[in-house]
């Protein structure tokens, strides 16, 4: 691993490092945050994963949720979106190849070699955290905005006693319906539409929902609505009586302006389903 | 005036606009944030000057200053630091020309024709803002980064009774002692040193003083310190007993993760002079 950067920040440390992933096949980077309380024990993590076109760097400089981690006592990991770099398969368009990894494990080419970021959330980069960070990964909590509210919800529900909590910012809920979606598991995961099924939030939630507290935010002005298609996943979840709270926010757009205005009680929320 | 971007956030609205300045002879941006209490009664204003290679964007994305000033009802002003635009005179140093106009108003060519930030931010700017948002001019409070530190310091000094309250964050305190200084005053206001002086915010602290309360802080591990020599304006204030604090702050460096982990009480100490 390989330190890029450290700054002192709230009392504790916003790192940004670099490891070579086997899942991956290339560098990949990510922020973490400690806070000054994993000086004396390990702490508990709060995954933040990030939306189309973002990498680990977006949500670290301007989320404004360090000071809030702070306060809880708990680290934020700020994995990248996709794997990088010149040998890496892309495309021209922003929503597809690398900055739009969509959290998924790709079966077809050219995406297969490196775009295996479901397994390097889920296996590789927690490995590299509890190796080298005082980080206690019996406690972990995940949220994210967009492209990553779709990562947090799907990961959370499809991993049954990983995270204590989930919250999400304006996600994807619906990829299988949405232009932000069909186009990309397409794309990484071949025609077979079944295949998609298991990286859709508003489908995992008519089916096994979150054995946990639920968070989701969403503006009501946000310029997306058409494509995150927030109505599948509210009746979904209303249908199911799936504790959470989902909630409109009149007037709030897609940007970080909204995630910001939102972040101390989403952080809070984790914060309290990490010390239960 | 021209609307470049509106976005809700923290109840408020984070908005950018865009003007044309008849003192900098070019269309000149900055950003506001209005609280939510502005829709009720003009609000209080906190002016955030930047530092060398920012922009009007810088601190309103990574300094989390918005959900404070929601807090306090007061609005948040985001200048940008120089004149831009092709027709303006630059300098290929990040530190001379466009984004590192020093607050100044340039005496010599070929700086002279735009660089005319301090009329800019004392004249030009606040007519701008009275006109167009439900401000309250008559209480006004400065604060800034770096070079934006200076200018606020020197600011609120030069100007008495205009700002009820000065802080700032790793301030250039002495810029007639300091490479960050020298140059460019050299450079805007010709070779007589005499000139620079009402730019120094360490001479000015020995000579006048601010009618109000002061708050600085310094980080520890601040890689520009010998650029920045806090401990002109340290000694200068406490050799006049100006009322204020003057902080060291371990182990941050000159990164907006400073700014951000201390721009609460920095908003809150300027909201509580503003209401008084």
């Amino acid at each position: 691993m390989r330190v890029i950067s450290e700054n002192r920040c709230f009392g504790g440390v916003q790192g940004v490092y670099a490891h070579a992933s086997a899942v991956t096949k290339c560098e990949m980077t990510f922020g973490l945050f400690l806070p000054e309380a994993a000086a004396r024990a390990p702490v508990p993590v709060l995954w933040y994963l990030s939306g189309l076109t973002c990498s680990h760097e977006n949500a670290m400089f301007k989320a404004g949720a360090q000071g809030w981690a702070a306060e809880q006592g708990i680290a934020l990991v700020f994995p990248d979106t996709s794997p990088r770099g010149a040998a890496v398969a892309d495309d021209p368009a922003y929503d597809l190849g690398q900055g739009a990894g969509f959290y998924v494990n790709a079966t077809e080419a050219p995406w297969a070699e490196h775009f295996q970021m479901w397994d390097y959330l889920t296996e590789d980069l927690p490995e590299v955290l509890a190796e080298d960070f005082a980080l206690d990964m019996s406690r972990q909590a995940i949220t994210g905005h967009s492209m990553g509210g779709h990562g947090a919800l799907t990961l959370a529900m499809a991993l049954p006693g990983r995270f204590r909590s989930v919250s999400a910012f304006a996600p994807i809920c619906n990829p299988c319906g949405s232009d932000w979606g069909r186009k990309q598991f397409g794309a990484y995961l071949g025609a077979d539409e079944a295949r998609w099924q298991a990286h859709d939030a508003s489908l995992l939630m008519a089916a096994r929902g979150f054995n946990g507290p639920v968070l989701v935010d969403q503006g009501g002005g946000d310029e997306f609505l058409d494509l995150l298609r927030p109505e599948t996943l509210f009746a979904a979840a209303a249908a199911r009586r799936q504790a959470g709270s989902f909630r409109i926010q009149p007037g709030y757009d897609h940007s970080y302006f909204f995630v910001a205005s939102f972040i101390a009680e989403h952080v809070r929320f984790h914060g309290a389903a990490l010390r239960g």
